[in-house]
């Protein structure tokens, strides 16, 4: 078992990466409270929720199912977190436990951010993608119908435990869209790990466990890096969202729950780098690079064909980091080393658009 | 007018007090944005939107009217908000303004703190109530149908304008709740305030402005000093929760509305120095003063005729104040000197009820 500890100060707490880590008991020493409720899906009851509460055994707990799904990521089903918590008479000393993937994480940190004003909780994320990528960093919410997280708060869990057994339920599909934002991480600020990744990704897709341990350690590490120094967002954290304003367009466009969220980015980093190549930055041979390791990772490399440019501007502007009317992205000045930047002109955009929407 | 500073470090803020201060430029050099959001209700949207958006004429604002009372401070109404912030394109560097009373002011404080995980808000209260205690101490939220006041956060406002001409169209009803919570003032750690309160309850009652103006400030001065030594109520700060255990259960039995705030919390103050006097502190003669100023103040004093015990203890249990299944309740030592407390019997608890709910 490896332990990452997210430096934040008084909110700082450990990551622990590793095989049967849900036969352990690792939580008790990061519970203070007598009442806990479990969030999970009915996809991952079925799995792991028994051997979860074989952890919880000597705590007064309870369980909530939520429908699966990034359709279901809203306030309704967040309701029904706090009907639980509400009926179950759970006081402000109460810890959440999220058992999930990254829906179920977003939305169980937005209510322990906001029950009673904010109350403890735990992340085992079930999926790739949870743990490479939304166990770090304290952001929680839900969707709204005209935008991806827009609702939430920052609220940083007591610990994360990321058992790599089980990612040998993920299908095909979710595995290679946590493989996306593995990618991610080397693409924005990591080239030697960037260069592992074109040495081993087929040991990730095929789910060798050294190798999916290795990724998910160096993913947390980067991105425990650049939160520990940016917590709130005020500057480079901003990076971590390469790939993402395309991205949440495509998922907003085609509605929640038919891409998954990191095969949207994967497209998304894509055309970031496409664009970045045209505002004079990255080498077609670099693109090249990104190219192959996304269709290797078996990934999608182009948008729903039903996507217009139009549709892609408007939804881009409703993005978070847009300021003003000016879309900022993140963008490539070479493979390991992203920047923040509206230094691009409309027409660039523009090509870049028309490249993906047409091609497809 | 007067200007209270509430000091909580980076973010402090100031209150403005006075007569006539939506026609002065306060609002303006505390705006960073472009954009700004009014929210307000239907009650005093005809009353002083229109003065308000005056203030606003250099930005791009737009204004969300939603429907009035603490029945529709809910998930639902709140949704209202996000839906215009969205439909507007509004970004993280928007303003919301809440315009209106202590609902207006607490979900509009919420939506600011969770919309794109925090953006800047305006408090314009226009309820005694609202001036005297929402617009100190950024706690926000909505209620739940098992729980008023479950779900919300901290968030401070960039600043607070209270103009007491807004005072002038209050009804009695509305007018009394707001001076129950500046009785609580007195009652919680005041002993001067609670005693100028006995030569001048009539002149507020009357809405004399000075008489006004000076209860308005004395009390969030108490209020800004309770905060700034607790804001995130560790403490002390749960002593401004006198009467509100007891209150709270009155308002969540008799259906959200019916009661009004102020009125539910003046019925909780005299349970609480009820049980205080079975605990042993406070004295009859100190009582009887209480029961006279609330009287004078056109206040209720006993709860609902068709509430239980049983429905008491059940909802008590819920308070945010209880932690496992212990209700804690701020009791009074004397007037001017409350303490929190669980050290009274479950029988004096149980008399206290039913000297109430035999009384009605």
């Amino acid at each position: 078992m490896k332990t990452l500890h997210v430096d934040l100060g008084e909110r700082s707490y450990p990551i622990f990466i590793g095989q049967g880590l849900l036969s352990k008991d690792l939580i008790g020493k990061y519970i203070k409270s007598k009442q806990v409720l479990v969030v999970t899906n009915e996809t991952i009851a079925p799995l792991y929720l028994e051997q979860t509460q074989a952890m919880l055994s000597k705590f007064d707990h309870q369980t909530v199912i939520l429908p699966d799904g990034e359709q279901y990521k809203n306030l309704d089903t967040l309701n029904l977190i706090y009907d639980a918590l509400l009926t179950h008479k759970m006081d402000r000393s109460v810890t959440l436990v999220a058992l999930g993937g990254g829906v179920v994480g977003d939305m169980t940190g937005f209510a322990a951010a906001s029950y009673q004003r904010g109350v403890n909780f735990i992340q085992i994320p079930t999926t790739l993608l949870s743990q490479v990528d939304s166990s770090v960093g304290g952001k929680t919410g839900v969707n709204h119908a005209l935008g991806k997280n827009m609702i939430g708060a920052f609220h940083q869990p007591q610990c994360v435990i990321a058992d790599t057994d089980t990612l040998n339920t993920l299908d095909d599909k979710q595995l290679a869209a946590g493989i996306a934002e593995v990618i991610k991480y080397g693409l924005l600020g990591d080239l030697e790990f960037f260069e592992w990744l074109e040495l081993n990704i087929e040991q990730l897709a095929s789910r060798d466990p050294v190798a999916l341990s290795y990724a998910i350690e160096r993913s947390c590490q980067d991105k425990a890096d650049i939160v520990a120094a940016d917590e709130r967002e005020s500057g480079n954290r901003a990076l971590l969202n390469l790939g993402h304003t395309f991205g949440h367009a495509i998922e907003t466009a085609s509605g929640y729950g038919n891409w998954l969220h990191g095969e949207a980015v994967a497209v998304g980093m894509l055309m970031a780098a496409d664009l970045s190549l045209r505002a004079g930055d990255i080498t077609q041979a670099e693109i090249d690079r990104i190219y192959a390791l996304t269709k290797r990772a078996n990934l999608p490399v182009t948008p729903p064909s039903d996507m217009t440019s139009a549709q892609f501007i408007d939804l881009m502007l409703r993005d978070k980091k847009a300021l003003n009317g000016v879309i900022r992205l993140v963008l490539l000045k070479s493979i390991g080393r992203a920047i923040i930047s509206d230094n691009y002109s409309r027409d660039s955009l523009d090509e870049t658009l028309n490249r993906f929407l047409t091609t497809t």
